[in-house]
């Protein structure tokens, strides 16, 4: 699945990454995959003791546990694997692709630990890290309220000072918090809650906005072994992802719930975003992976299922429904989504390892709500497409393709929606950042397009992406020199154009790297025309779409924001 | 929600349509709506006596015969209501909207009840329609078989002549049928199955193709009592639309199921799509209705829901998020498929009306396919919107989006898929048909453009309608001058293409009568602007997208037709 990745690493590199990827591969079939729909059928339950979930979802996390997996992103000191982010995310796709919600929870507390390891004082890493990478605890975020949703500003969790002790400065914390994934289980010995929260001014009052913001350590079960004051005031039932068991959770019912801060008073929402950033990839890594495993179970469908005869002909047996060009085009749409997105989600976790190079960094901030959207929306758009390949059976629960649409869906949504990604994109990355990583992106789509030429059948598609390319720059000039309070208009219809050409040069990355790898024998022939099929198929028939979204863009239409109420 | 139909009709047939239509969303509401989700949870189950369905829908069926709606769209002589195809067809999306499973059982009638008044002997029609007419009865249709799923040429269901009697030629039918809705219930007197077959030739075979196809009718029970050789072998769990008992049937396990035939040996086929082209315009106008549905849920919540603040602002109380222009965009992107697709599945009706006028009967037959895909795959992509407005709410089962998106899933696939209407629209209607419809729409194109001239706002999108409209006409006549095996290679994005178009037109209709509308005081201004609104919507971010999808065609790609199938 993810053999294009190779020439990326060195011999020994190669062969680590290879074993351990063929233990995940192994491990997340036989345990992760073996109750994917059970888990789907047998929702967490609600309890006077608390959450409880289906049993095998722990069992399954803690042979997770026993192979090092929580711990393989880590560097060595603090008990990980040491291995680098990129390789990390690949075994991640791997578990998600079998079981996107049990997958979740090691997701988020890998996230977490990496946090508190970021800007947690030692003692805080020794108690609420550690444990996490080794997978005895599991993590949470907990940013949302009922009342507040994506407004971060409206957040208000109180956080009272009660003292200082070995593991700092010691709060109170009493508020709700909404759709807390993980927010209460049954299969690990603690939960270590990351909770936003305002301390309150002197009058007792909360600060507006978001610049009070600070960020909290609140575990379930507190360091001397008494349950903290954190109740579960009830469980979201989910259309799909049903193994997470989502929650809301009320803190401080009673005294109130203990929590440490983290780093300084105000920090909050800058260290939030430390997870956040790492759960936007994740989220759309996922997406892709469901995304990849329906069209797996496509063409594997289609491979098999024989109905009707090809165009023309009445006589003679049915064929393979591969054979039928629709389907066929089905398939190829659903292999540039699927591998398209897994190119951009593997492309940032590289970037995480990049991060001390020069632009890396600005360029990995500019891609996350890229990587997090455009995934989650052509991982869901591959699932459709898996289904229609199966026509009824794909309807039914009989097939996994129905449940792979459904657990996907959720994709767009948390973390932040498509829209409110499609703000931070051309908000706070672009009008409101410097055009750097604008530029790097430049120097690679030239770079790219400068060794596609030299593989002929490749060279149309250099015009092609110069030319998306330059019209994404020009909008963005546009958008620079215009009225700033209408230029966030038509966001999201700019996220989807810059997602599809970013897309577009990462297929004429992987075009240009797999002929090369086929020159010298690396990977097969059919493989590297596979590409350069799915090459051509975005290029014909997905790329254009941007020229669609781009023209709302920088005629600044007002369509949408014209509307007034009663029109609807 | 149909009050911009009010201009075709006259002053008497307006009091009496609305008063139905009055009756039909009130009893909608009540007897309908009310199980929605219950018929969701407890899903239809096979027991040793036969299916057992959720008693809430037999009894909202039960009074919706008793006010007469399953005789609605049928003439006085038969028990009817005389409606007009039009009026009938409001009336079925309002239950459609209200609950699409549930609705499924009357839709299936009274399409099985006009092909027997159509095609059956005057006993038959007596025997077999007048009770379905009466709402005692229920119908089905018994097309596909597990094997032959939509190649019907395969089928293998055998029908051996027996006798004749009162109802005609008697016959004894074995063999399997896939997929029958209403397949088996507990929920009327009984069930009549209208049942595609082969006569095997006199050495015993059956004749490949589909010329020998003959239809039948096989009722549960028989007319002197007895229960017909018909078991139900096992349902069909799906993932929305469950309300609906999806069955394989087994017919002649024992002796043979009995039936009669309808009309002549071999015309089965011809007869069953006066049947399927009715429930292709039923499947387009559920989809839309429930498309409707969900905008409707969605506008509501963003009028209820405060979350945020405009762009720009930091301070003071959460808007309501409709304010925000993404939710704007999104409500609007949801009227415009919607209402889009109630205008063309009503059009559709309209022109059943009109049959016998000069031209409609084959309009009717172009615009089928395409009424029953786009309403299907844009009634569905409203739903999505309308759970992405809701946010995590949305992804939750305490809201009817999400159920509203699972059941409408099933519609792009029943009746036939996308890429099947694509082969009939492209293959059939119109290279295999003669381009006189196509003159038709030409000539509709051209009026409408005219009309909308004299509306100052309008004047821009006619230019945009007649320029898409001539690029499908130049797309047809490339076609047809290009080699013909390769002419159906992109049969789904010629369907896309031509049904954006068709839509494009009717919203242009809409917009001009609405304002004419306006101008005389028939509805309101705001009314007639949202009309407007939408219509410019469509216009700027939806029929560009035509160009797109036209370019694979008219340059005859062969980007999926020639993938080798290790390429995959």
């Amino acid at each position: 699945m993810l053999s294009w990745l190779e020439p990326k690493l060195n011999g020994d590199e190669l062969a680590t990454t290879s074993a351990v990827l063929d233990v995940a591969e192994e491990l997340a079939a036989d345990a992760f995959l073996s109750h994917y729909k059970q888990a789907d059928q047998s929702e967490p339950r609600l309890e006077p003791d608390g959450v409880h979930v289906l049993p095998a979802i722990g069992a399954a996390l803690r042979q997770y546990a026993e192979l090092g997996f929580f711990a393989a992103g880590f560097e060595k000191p603090l008990g990980g694997m040491g291995l680098s982010t990129l390789v990390s995310s690949a075994i991640f796709a791997q578990f998600a692709a079998a079981n996107i919600a049990t997958s979740a929870y090691p997701m988020l507390t890998a996230a977490n630990a990496r946090l508190i390891a970021r800007f947690g004082s030692a003692e805080q890493i020794q108690q609420f890290a550690l444990p996490q990478i080794a997978g005895r605890w599991f993590g949470t975020m907990c940013l949302s309220e009922p009342q507040a949703g994506s407004s971060l500003a409206d957040i208000r969790m109180r956080a009272c000072r009660e003292g200082t002790d070995s593991l700092g400065e010691r709060y109170l914390l009493a508020g709700n918090k909404m759709w807390i994934s993980g927010g209460d289980q049954d299969i690990s010995e603690n939960i270590v809650h990351l909770v936003l929260a305002k301390i309150p001014r002197a009058d007792g009052t909360l600060a507006e906005g978001t610049k009070d913001i600070s960020l909290f350590v609140v575990p379930k079960i507190l360091p001397w072994g008494q349950r903290n004051d954190i109740a579960v005031a009830g469980l979201n039932h989910k259309m799909g992802y049903r193994g997470t068991a989502n929650c809301l959770l009320n803190f401080g019912e009673a005294k109130g719930a203990v929590g440490w801060l983290i780093g300084n008073a105000g920090d909050g929402l800058h260290q939030m975003f430390h997870m956040m950033n790492e759960a936007r990839i994740a989220v759309g890594l996922g997406a892709a992976a469901l995304g990849y495993r329906g069209y797996m179970h496509a063409l594997h469908y289609a491979r098999e299922r024989r109905q009707g005869r090809l165009t023309g002909l009445r006589a003679g047996p049915p064929v393979a429904i591969i054979e039928h060009v629709d389907v066929k085009r089905m398939l190829l749409a659903q292999k540039t989504y699927a591998e398209g997105a897994l190119a951009l989600c593997l492309f940032c976790a590289h970037l995480v390892d990049q991060e001390h190079e020069e632009g890396a960094a600005a360029l990995l901030e500019l891609l996350t709500p890229v990587a997090k959207t455009w995934s989650s929306e052509y991982g869901l758009a591959a699932n459709d497409l898996a289904i229609q390949i199966h026509g009824g059976y794909g309807y039914t629960r009989d097939f996994d393709v129905e449940q792979l649409y459904r657990d996907n869906r959720l994709n767009p949504i948390h973390e932040g929606t498509t829209g409110i990604q499609a703000l931070d994109l051309l908000g706070r990355k672009i009008l409101r950042g410097g055009g750097a990583p604008l530029e790097t992106v430049t120097a690679k789509v030239t770079s790219c397009c400068d060794r596609a030429r030299s593989h002929r059948a490749l060279e149309p598609y250099t015009h092609a992406l110069a030319a998306a390319w330059r019209t994404v720059s020009t909008t963005v000039d546009v958008l620079r020199s215009n009225d700033a309070a209408r230029a966030l208009d038509n966001a999201t219809p700019f996220l989807s154009a810059f997602g599809h050409t970013i897309v577009a040069w990462l297929w004429l990355e992987q075009a240009t790297a797999a002929d090369q790898a086929a020159s010298t024998g690396r990977v097969t022939r059919s493989f590297a025309q596979g590409k350069q099929r799915a090459c051509r198929y975005f290029f014909e028939c997905e790329l254009p779409r941007v020229y669609v979204w781009l023209n709302a863009v920088t005629s600044c239409s007002d369509v949408a924001a014209g509307a007034s109420l009663d029109e609807f």
